[in-house]
């Protein structure tokens, strides 16, 4: 009952009455509960009903519920309404679904459960007589004992809260349904599905994957499923009711936070120094530099007032800050001994896609690093372009033992206004698919030409003859970079390792590397001498530098609080009870592949540091192998589209062509499977060219592009691939 | 040359030329250079000038110069000039100024040194001839042998870039002045005046305080000119192109980040969790809880639109996060074993205000943290008030060594929708003005109702009988905490330990604690030699963990050196020459007190870090000594104004009703000086009442409140003060 006041006053909604009385299993007995309990009732009534349904959808795609909210006595004819969803089938949920869906059994299920987080994940219908109703109606308080009254208006300003620029809500009339229905011919399992879910719940729809408890999809074949209920259940995330921007909770903060630090102690000792520009482009200098902006312009958010004032000019929110930046580098920079000038600022950018969000993976605002320097060299500018690249490596694979292979992106894949972008490329091996994980661009002059970004030449010869007319002689335009990484990592990272029991955190990232759990308590052992155990056992290790927490929480039974703690991903967990205690040992187990062993306290934190290690590096190598395994050279264009569909990268013998590019890509999406609208674009493009060239057969003389047939110029990697961001 | 060309070509100007030509040292011998020398100048063309006056002002008050720039044969009537723009009075500015405000002489003296930075600073006039003319005038490229050719407009267009919502460009047609004042009587020193700088650029009219080399204004005698300069010659910040938005470069941010990391020590074990929420909140989430919006709707930003899209519904950029996060709480608070819940985010908000923005002070993005934390109990909730509390002195004192006192503030000066508020308040000397420094809220229960945040009563007896009609029988509504810390914390310190010769900064923060550099060279030293020294020098003292670095910078005096790191308050200098190193030796030089010792190389470590430490603490005691003074207790009426004029804090013994701080306030603003725009409110208000009672005299019973003559409850201080934010 509280729970239903409190989403209810978060909405600002007030309803008529919230009554106490017997609790129901049927829609009858809730109306005889409420006729014989309470005086608060309202004399007049209706009540509603809550009908889930499970779509019939192509396998290895996402079924998203279809949740009805309609008046009692609407009749839901769900033949007819799968049709006007343009749906296959509709079949009524499971009662294990809504228990795992809402956490609600069906005599409880009630709209005010649908929140910012559910209601993107389902579609949602409403009854439209609801709508526009000043009529009360009941709904079930989060339980079946407790009801709220609120007008049919009342209900439906609720549930379109939560609507945003993807997710809406589907009106439709049931009464106008029917009567389409009734003009054409009954399809036999109409009958049957359309009874309302409270009468019988016992149905096949369970969705396929969902189990009892935990996560609720398979990797395997749900990813998409799977990994938005990992981000939820292992508290990385929640969503948030502006579209496609996600709260980071400290469980992911925390890794972005030691990615910043370990990030922070690599560069400063080169040299680059951290600073804050505003967040703010004036829309004339955001529209200076033509090329760069164009890829941004239709995603920048644009702020046109202030409290009550239209500003005379609308200002931007930076998307990059190149031009935020630049203009003020021309005025710093006076003199080589100005360079180089290497600044760095961890913020936000807003990029305000409107193709569909994905948490980490694309948002509109997110969360990176953007560093931007000025040499007087372009050797200097190379050498940090790589040098800078190889810690965005390390990131991935000393931090989040993700294996990534570093080259440079093909002309048409470069950032745009600059000279080359250089790349470290990831890989998810589930869906087979290529991930940009972070980008260090050697910009060239081309900024500090538009910029006036100049110094006198250092080398030039003292007392030269200067043409006159050329006021740029002896004069040197610097050479630039700028370079990227962003929470992003934080999603490949989650992709990579995580299983069908949660997330998967490499040891040097997580905030919490050891769990210690005590086990084995009955009636008879003293619960506080196994706690105290506990408390000690961590003692050791937090003293040792081990980040480990104990987990004495009253009230939960060790099976819950393993699967909690394997959920959220913690490297190891120790179990300690009597018998452990008694033979001066703790169980350990390894969240990563399941071991089991028992380690002696003597010099535990000795040992425990070494299975991080241990860890650490198994989830490098299984990656890296899986990585590997999957990255094919291929030779013929026949193999080019197979080899994709077996959800692996092909490395081809490259023209490197940007027309030859086009035509991949082109030719490798139209044979492949249908686009779903959850999944990335499906034809392959150039991920990079790597450096290492040598792990490729040698490029023999006169091997030719299997694309295009013209000469192959070094081995590149194509692939399908996630969306990215220009950095 | 290539100066002008980068400036234009930043703001996206053509120019019709760029002449080289001899050098000129009058209008007359500009256009003769211009004859003679170069087939590239326009056939045909004008040319401009550009004057500089001082406008007479009060006392302690700010001089704005007025910069015209009109045609060369435009009639500038300096006394009609000064009566339109409603100034006492105008005078030349002398050359010296002109070198110090433009870096340049008068015969370089160009519209085109006008830029972002500058422009505020100025009142900007502009030859309404030149506006709309597509004739080409000639204009100083930065030198006396160049010549940058434009088209009237774009000389206008080029200015114009820099207009912001608090400053304009100020158009005159000098014909029609010429005019107006030839139908007054004539003043006697308008035909003097009148003359063109060029020609008669002696002067008496040099800016009382402004120095040769260095600052350019003295605290004393003009705070915000000295304040400004101050952090734009130390490198702290730079001007933005967005009004009212500032750049922070390395020298303050590391300042900030050095802050973060002592906090962030401190709150972690105390169970704060980092987190970060979007910047966005809809309309719908901001608008929800009245009483706290009300006092930031004026100066919130919206985002109206992406890209080309109108947004539905406009979207708010946080101007704290309140409604940002408690939606949250509300659904992530299920059971009083999820409490106590502690988050902070480090962010960056938005207050679009619209008085005279001051760097670090009042900004329109600014950097803070913000902790957000809900309670089971009250007393868990006070507690942790007056902890963080207590980490804010320490911030203030520990890091920054500047003295705060911690109090609690008055029924009107508390957070909107809060419970109380706690602060730790600063003062300012030169001014005699409090400054808030930081504050810590108790919210009590007002959000949680507003926004449902509620659990089950774990104390309540199990099994009571409850009014079933009272849905929250039985149940708690949280007690909240809020408190935030923001980047104006530097912009104290700045005003509180900086002097004529720049930045002071403590130690703690100091991002280079030590400059060493080379002294005493000549043409028979062997330079290799001391730098050699110098840089083993810094190495010792950085392997002992202190930040050292050596200026070897060729081609710069050791004064000018002396002079570049003592505007950036470098807490110690050390000087190295050859007879110090002769003698096993180096010169100290403290940055606060001017002090010289030599310290001998053996050991020297050691003695850098005591006397870091030393200067820490002497920092902190004179800035307590100076606070200490200037706090005053008073107890008659009569004696508060000309207390407050005095640059004190005066302490009451007060009544603490609202009514009574509203007369206060009026009646202390009403005697008080004229109130200068750039100056903060002139009435005094309650700053706080402190904790420590003790300090001051015991309160008699039946002491009255001095104002109202009400009985008085605890000692209070008022106080002129700097505008604060509302956290």
């Amino acid at each position: 009952m509280d729970r239903a006041q409190a989403v209810l006053s978060a909405a600002s909604i007030v309803p008529k009455a919230l009554v106490s009385h017997q609790s129901q299993d049927s829609p009858q007995a809730w109306s005889e509960a409420l006729q014989s309990a309470n005086p608060a009732a309202p004399a007049k009534y209706n009540l509603t009903k809550v009908l889930v349904y499970k779509p019939k959808t192509a396998k290895n795609a996402v079924p998203v519920p279809v949740v009805v909210v309609a008046a009692d006595n609407a009749e839901v004819n769900s033949g007819a309404l799968a049709k006007k969803l343009k749906l296959k089938e509709l079949r009524l949920a499971s009662e294990d679904l809504l228990k795992e869906f809402f956490g609600l059994d069906k005599d409880s299920l009630t709209p005010l459960a649908i929140d910012a987080s559910l209601f993107p994940r389902v579609q949602l219908v409403l009854d439209v007589s609801l709508k526009s109703s000043s009529e009360i109606y009941g709904v079930h308080a989060f339980s079946k004992d407790g009801t709220a009254f609120l007008k049919g208006s009342d209900i439906a300003a609720y549930l379109s809260n939560f609507e945003t620029a993807e997710a809406k809500i589907t009106e439709i009339d049931f009464v106008e349904l029917k009567s389409q229905a009734a003009a054409e011919p009954k399809p036999a399992v109409v009958a049957k599905a359309a009874a309302p879910a409270k009468k019988e719940p016992k149905d096949d729809g369970k969705i396929e994957g969902a189990v009892q408890i935990g996560i609720l999809y398979k990797k395997e074949v749900d990813f998409p499923g799977w990994y938005t209920d990992v981000l939820l259940k292992s508290e990385m995330m929640d969503y948030y009711n502006v579209s496609g921007c996600y709260i980071l909770k400290p469980w992911s903060y925390s890794i972005w936070e030691s990615i910043q630090e370990w990030f922070n102690s690599k560069i400063r000792p080169m040299g680059v120094e951290n600073a804050y520009f505003p967040m703010f482009v004036s829309s004339k200098v955001l529209e200076r530099e033509k090329d760069h902006i164009e890829g941004f312009a239709p995603e920048v958010a644009w702020v046109t007032r202030a409290g009550n004032s239209e500003l005379e000019e609308p200002i931007a929110i930076r998307p990059t800050s190149e031009t935020v930046m630049y203009p003020y580098y021309a005025k710093w920079i006076k003199s080589h001994r100005d360079l180089p000038l290497r600044l760095n600022q961890w913020n936000s950018v807003v990029r305000w896609e409107f193709k569909n969000p994905q948490p980490f993976l694309r948002t509109r605002e997110f969360l990176w690093q953007e560093g931007h320097t000025a040499h007087l060299t372009k050797e200097s500018a190379d050498k940090e372009v790589h040098d800078i690249l190889d810690l965005y490596r390390r990131v991935y694979e000393e931090l989040l033992a993700v294996p990534v292979i570093p080259g440079v992106k093909s002309e048409k894949e470069k950032f745009a206004g600059g000279l080359y972008t250089t790349t470290v490329e990831g890989f998810i091996p589930t869906t087979g698919r290529g991930i940009q994980g972070a980008t260090s661009h050697s910009l060239g002059q081309n900024f500090s030409k538009m910029f006036g970004i100049v110094v006198e030449d250092p080398n030039a010869p003292k007392d030269a003859a200067k043409d006159p007319n050329d006021p740029n002689a002896g004069k040197l335009f610097v050479w630039q970079n700028s370079w990227g990484l962003s929470t992003r990592v934080i999603g490949v990272m989650v992709m990579v390792h995580g299983d069908n029991k949660g997330l998967v955190l490499p040891p040097r990232v997580a905030s919490v590397q050891v769990v210690v759990v005590p086990c084995g308590l009955n009636n008879k052992t003293d619960h506080q001498v196994i706690y105290k155990g506990c408390e000690e056992l961590v003692d050791i290790l937090v003293k040792a530098g081990i980040r480990a927490r104990a987990d004495v929480r009253e009230g939960y039974t060790p099976g819950y609080k393993f699967n909690d703690w394997e959920q959220k991903g913690v490297p190891i967990r120790l179990e300690v009870g009597p018998a452990d205690l008694a033979k001066k040992q703790a169980l350990s187990v390894r969240r990563d592949n399941g071991t089991k062993a028992p380690i002696p306290l003597e010099g535990i934190a000795d040992s425990v540091k070494s299975l991080l290690e241990t860890i650490q590096s198994d989830m490098f190598n299984r990656a890296k192998q899986a990585f590997d395994e999957r990255l094919k050279v291929v030779t013929k264009w026949e193999d080019v589209v197979p080899t994709l569909d077996g959800k692996n990268v092909v490395v081809l013998p490259w023209c490197e062509a940007e027309a030859c590019e086009d035509d991949i890509k082109e030719r490798s999406g139209r044979s492949a499977e249908p686009q779903d609208e959850k999944a990335p674009s499906a034809g392959a493009k150039s991920l990079a060219i790597p450096f290492d060239q040598a792990r490729f057969p040698k490029l023999e003389e006169g091997t030719t592009c299997p694309a295009c047939g013209k000469p192959a110029k070094r081995w590149t990697m194509f692939g399908r691939s996630y969306c990215e961001y220009i950095f």
